[in-house]
């Protein structure tokens, strides 16, 4: 089977066929694709055409194609939707994406939804499950698993796997507990496919194990899976009780949305905002950082107000606000992308706040050197006279120099106070360090050009 | 085993051993970690104590280590290793790992290295793989990987998995294949875990599969995998025969490459700079993107410098440069992050560029009009003259529009012409969206202040 690119024309295709309510196409045209492909039309879909369309297919097919959409179109969705319909899927998702699902729907709903379930040990899992928060090893895990004591034999495993086949999809090891249920190690499958069925678990099972507690950050989970090369990691608790496992597609979702999450907030954006979100999402998302913005560049008007009479003296000392300011922002968001950067890498050992400055130091000399020598030979061809250019040069090698010093210092000391270092990229800082540049100009402008 | 984590201690320790040239202690310390541990340790040590230590190890041990340590650190360590040493660990690397480190080396040391692996296999997969580039997923298979024909028995699958147990390090599926090697389905380990062992493998395996061929490009794999969250994925050629495969921890590695280069390119830094890369590294990645910078600056001075008379009759017009600049520069970088983020998600359908100007252009509207209202308040309540606050606020306005403008059409047409959007959000459109600011600013001012 071919994989599927979804098309404005296939969409015209399917949604003709609703309109005309031909279930019979429909079905036959979903039986072509997969669970994750029907997904994706369902995103592109009006609710009520999306809601049709699922009601055709079988309840357990519905249940993967509801679990693979985008969450905030699905909540969008599932408000047309009675708790008992809800349950109906749930009750057939793995538990890590019923909790997922659950925990984006008002309480009301979320209790009815987990009494009205079907299967029982599914409610119990999802109970277990809503205690941890999203960002932890507790909030990724889902608890279906295929355990095994250390006491049975190969042929017992694979009993449990048989019994297990319906909840557990996917399948990598058997992870091996003790009667306490304390993690002690995992066979893979391919040693089970290889062993013979008599062989006793204790004989064959790996002891040297990564595994994470409940209560360790996501950042840490995705980690430890990329530096391990792992497909999936079992949690236990602090005593060390095997509670559940986390798969690598869970924690790839984690990196993506870290890496979005900082792109964002760099760019001044607060929260999870697309494209498709409504004109007054975006707005809300967006306005708080340009009124911040807005306030620094009222501060610098004010501040470069005070030096009024200089600029009616020597008005071409205007001309230069720009390259101040930019340069100072190009620089600051350089470094601290840099920093940034490094932060992120938590296997690494950190260097010293020296260390780090004496190279950050040297990159602002060379650069500044070189920038405020071109622009000097600029200012000098351009016949702006001077001491302008002496000015000019100058501050901007001392913008370059604070901007690098904030764009290191900043992200280290947020990082510190268990603030997202990456808004050290975004508006706030930049505006800040903008201040700085003016201050810098006009301070030093005051004094050499004797106004 | 709990996990390791690097610390300056631990370090000191190691290195201490190093010195006193301790083999039994360091044996038995490295015997406590698992290679992708010592890898993290070989990272932080000077290159002759690394190669000292991973000389003190058994080679299978030392192959791992050496796949897992960082690429640039790498090369700089392999720089003192002979083309015998090398290939007495790439002959025990997966293909595509020895690929990565190959590619990585001078041609004669490449070739040297293939001539002098002991296993031929090895060598020849490399020599296959070696033709493909690094972006495509041709150049992100194994070759390593179990197969079954058509025709065999579960029985038969078995013993192929234990002949290739060594090889390949993790199955999760057999491929089928028939007696030309076309990939016709797979058979999950769980599966061949569950059946009799007589049974045929055309009667067990899954014909729904989701492959690429050899020329995807990577982003488009690493979409598929997410999509469908699958484990591995089998690569063929045109004609359907089967290749290799490429399995999930190559492309979490892909997803984090395209995040950082966004951000790297967003910050106007070129390439894969780290912040503990060399001053001079650092400042040639940084320097042209400053000198762009540069020059806006340069521009916007010898533009504002055209309006000199009129700052000398109204100074105060100075002060809102910075202002004009900042909301700009904010504006374009917040609409071009979201029409990225948009572009990045591959799964969706792609919204009509109307559709997209007109909500980009109801933003910037709402956003327009609160921040001009609330400057033109400022203006009036610092006594900034009326006709000034006029000035400002419609300059305001237009600029938010046209950086709105700027910041969704530029992304697209760069995606277009298939150049990385991401620059869109860097320091050449926003030193553009400036300059067309500060134009902006001076023309209103220019007419309505009647200069």
């Amino acid at each position: 089977m071919s994989t599927f690119e979804l098309s404005k024309e296939y969409l015209e295709h399917v949604n003709a066929l609703i309109a005309a309510e031909d279930s019979d196409a429909l079905r036959s045209e979903m039986g072509e694709l997969f669970p994750a492909d029907i997904s994706l039309v369902l995103d592109e879909l009006e609710t009520p055409s999306a809601r049709y369309l699922l009601n055709l297919l079988d309840t357990p097919s519905g249940a993967e194609i509801l679990a693979g959409i985008d969450r905030s179109e699905r909540n969008e969705f599932l408000k047309h939707f009675t708790s008992e319909e809800i349950a109906r899927y749930v009750n057939l998702f793995d538990s890590d994406d019923a909790v997922d699902l659950l925990n984006d729907q008002p309480i009301r709903v979320r209790e009815e939804v987990i009494a009205l379930l079907e299967d029982r040990e599914q409610a119990r899992f999802i109970l277990d499950l809503l205690h941890y928060d999203e960002n932890v090893a507790g909030g990724l895990m889902q608890k279906e698993l295929v355990k095994a004591n250390i006491n049975w034999t190969v042929n017992q495993c694979i009993e449990e796997i048989r019994k297990q086949a319906e909840n557990v999809q996917k399948v990598y090891a058997v992870y091996v507990v003790d009667d306490q249920n304390i993690l002690l190690g995992r066979i893979s499958l391919k040693k089970i496919v290889l062993a013979h069925k008599n062989t006793r678990v204790e004989s064959l099972y790996d002891q040297d194990m990564i595994y994470v507690e409940t209560y360790r950050p996501a950042e840490e989970v995705a980690e430890l899976m990329q530096r391990y090369d792992l497909e999936a990691i079992p949690v236990v608790n602090v005593q060390g009780r095997l509670l559940g496992k986390i798969t690598i597609d869970d924690v790839v979702d984690v990196i993506k949305e870290l890496a979005s999450s900082d792109t964002m907030a760099m760019a001044g954006i607060t929260g999870d905002v697309e494209e498709d979100d409504t004109v007054w999402k975006q707005t809300r998302a967006r306005l708080p950082w340009l009124l911040v913005g807005m306030m620094g560049g009222m501060l610098a008007a004010k501040f470069i107000g005070l030096f009024e009479k200089d600029l009616a003296l020597v008005p071409a000392m205007a001309a230069f606000i720009p390259i101040i300011g930019s340069m100072g922002g190009n620089v600051g968001i350089q470094t601290s992308s840099i920093i940034l950067q490094s932060l992120a890498d938590k296997s690494g050992l950190d260097e010293s706040l020296g260390l780090r400055l004496m190279r950050m130091s040297m990159v602002a000399l060379i650069s500044s050197l070189i920038i405020s020598s071109v622009v000097f030979g600029f200012n000098m061809l351009l016949g702006n006279g001077l001491h302008l250019a002496i000015v000019v040069s100058l501050a901007l090698i001392a913008v370059i120099f604070l901007a690098s010093f904030m764009g290191t210092v900043t992200p280290i000391l947020l990082d510190k106070l268990g603030i997202n270092p990456a808004v050290a990229s975004g508006p706030f800082i930049t505006t800040a360090n903008d201040l700085i540049g003016y201050g810098v100009y006009f301070g030093i402008a005051h004094v050499l050009l004797g106004l």
